[in-house]
């Protein structure tokens, strides 16, 4: 079998390059380890910048989207039991909206099946081979059947576990890593939002966050150790601690219910150096990991999509390389200062065991600080809307 | 002997706020440990917030200032050999001036000879009594004679190691601090200075600072180890070091001299909550240090003194004691935000021996974050030329 370009993972980044690939007559194909069912049934993120919404109508996909996102207009950051606004619509022109990862990727599995363009779901034993020639391939194996696709390039879009960053040579691939010393516990529930905004809240008992993926369907975090379990917290012991967690007229707000998810992710900075090795190209988790912090993940794969995308465009409707030369360089810097961003936002707001009482004062004069300065909140605002590509 | 106001120490706090109770008429003597001629010895700050200067023209203090001081629109921040000018001027329409400490220290201790007002130099073995109460007391020792003077308030003026901090009970006292692992290697030299405005450098090879106190009268930075000493570091090597670690264009332009001072100072962060403890009051750094990165210090200092001053004139003119009362939560909400800019300048322009290739890679995402955001500009901007009283 051949094809134009490989893409391994069918997460949101794998199926939306081939989505604009397929829009602009590239031949594609999809291979995922799991099941399609088991990739919707993830929960992730649900904030989109919009440069990932223009991007979404620009693949086809913006249907839903656009009738059942909400937009938001800012969010708050709280501190010891203040609010503080940050208003994304006045400080920067524009807008966030809010709609599941999940919700994305069913949009896009399913523009990808009317299409009727070629993917392979629970394709296992992914092996990549000669992405540094001229003629790359990948093999996998089937309902046990080993199969074979040659290909001009090959997309890395499979995350942070994925087999195509680890496919590289150690000597060829640098990375950067910043493993934070808490997790975050997040459930979901079919109740309406304690506030129709996002709220970011850091407190003495650490951090929690309250968001929501739509007008009925809540999503709530706090911060936990690294050694919690989800079997400790009761849907009953997570709501108390949320409440004890947040503002007063936030904690008032929150309405439990039975929780339809529940789980523990770790936070992790991480980032690849290059993210072009041949004709292989990371992007999204497999390139790079941010802390959920600032709702930068989901939107950095969306931007890499789109550098890449452009790039592979260039090369075959242009003629040219140019975009493919710069890819990795173009990613990277955007990345980085998102990277920088969630780091910050994860820095703020978080309790951190080590932090010695000169930090927590400084978190402190940090909120003081954001509270009275139009320059400081514009530029929470600006990267918290996205930069630009 | 009896007084208003005594004022432990004769550095620009000490002094300033006696030139401003002077002139309401509120009477203070002036304590200080060592001579004019040491005081005036000592090389410090040369950057004032138009804050600082507005209160040495209130003190009657600002001729010489005014016909000497430097007004600068900007500054620049180097990274890696690239130039990014914070333009103050245009981003907060605001300017700093440039005025040696040693200067301003001369004007006021100038001011306050010609007003006949009582200071004493050399005051050693100075003791605070009944500050808790309500009438304190200080007795000190000048020419071997033991003197005592009551008053209504203790100004303690006299820096990080003065008496002053160290005669409150530990239990009434809690200190925040972080100790930076380097110091600033300092070289004054009688040579215009390499830019006509203040260049700070992050390289490789560690920071290094371009400033100057006059047209014809520059200092020069670089971050050293905190083992090494003076003697180690001749002229030439150090003219050597600093050429390394600016951009070419400023490098080119440092014209090398006799150093007339050089000096390693350590860098700390410190405040100490809260400023007040009955009739004495802490001014300064008395109070809290800051590391010159930012150039916060004496700019401190003249906030601190200027919220001490209205607290004290409230007292004796209006016959309220609401200022002196909001005094140390008023005077700490501005140190820590100062506190913060200058932990954040030096954590971004320093070389940290500790730090992961992940920090190393933030840092330069802050400096490309910076070279495209106006609000970060303005951010950098807003706290250099000072925040509002």
């Amino acid at each position: 079998m051949r094809t134009q370009v490989v893409i391994v993972g069918a997460g949101p980044s794998g199926l939306l390059l081939g989505q604009l690939l397929s829009r602009q007559g590239i031949d594609n194909v999809i291979l995922e380890r799991k099941s399609a069912d088991y990739v919707l049934s993830r929960i992730r993120a649900g904030v989109l910048e919009q440069g990932t919404v223009n991007l979404l109508h620009e693949a086809g996909v913006g249907a839903r989207l656009a009738e059942e996102g909400l937009p938001h207009d800012g969010f708050s950051l709280a501190f010891e039991g203040r609010l503080q606004r940050v208003d994304l619509k006045g400080l920067t022109g524009r807008q966030v909206t809010v709609y599941g990862q999940t919700e994305v990727t069913q949009d896009l599995m399913e523009a990808r099946q009317a299409a009727g363009t070629t993917s392979f779901y629970e394709a296992v034993d992914v092996q990549l081979h000669d992405f540094d020639g001229a003629s790359p391939r990948v093999s996998f194996t089937v309902e046990g059947k080993r199969r074979d696709i040659t290909c001009d390039f090959i997309a890395g879009c499979d995350g942070f576990h994925g087999i195509c960053r680890a496919s590289v040579p150690i000597e060829a691939i640098k990375t950067f890593e910043r493993v934070y010393p808490f997790g975050w516990l997040g459930l979901l529930v079919d109740r309406p939002p304690a506030a129709h905004e996002l709220v970011y809240a850091s407190s003495p008992l650490g951090f929690a966050l309250c968001s929501m993926r739509s007008q009925t369907r809540s999503r709530y975090y706090v911060q936990v150790a690294l050694d919690e379990t989800v079997e400790a917290w009761s849907d009953q012991r997570f709501f108390d601690e949320l409440r004890r967690r947040v503002p007063e007229e936030v904690a008032a707000a929150v309405t439990p219910g039975p929780s339809l998810e529940k789980s523990i992710a770790p936070l992790r900075s991480f980032v690849a150096e290059p993210l072009r090795f041949g004709r292989l190209f990371l992007a999204g988790d497999a390139g790079h990991i941010v802390p959920p912090t600032g709702a930068k993940g989901l939107n950095l794969a969306a931007s890499d999509v789109h550098y890449l995308f452009e790039a592979l465009r260039e090369h075959y409707v242009e003629r040219s390389d140019a975009g493919l030369d710069a890819y990795s360089a173009k990613a990277l810097a955007r990345v980085w200062k998102a990277v920088r961003f969630s780091w910050s936002m994860t820095n703020l707001l978080h309790l951190f065991p080590e932090a010695s009482a000169f930090d927590k004062r400084i978190r402190r004069a940090e909120f003081d600080y954001l509270a009275q300065s139009q320059a400081a909140l514009a530029g929470v605002a600006e990267n918290y809307v996205g930069l630009p590509y």
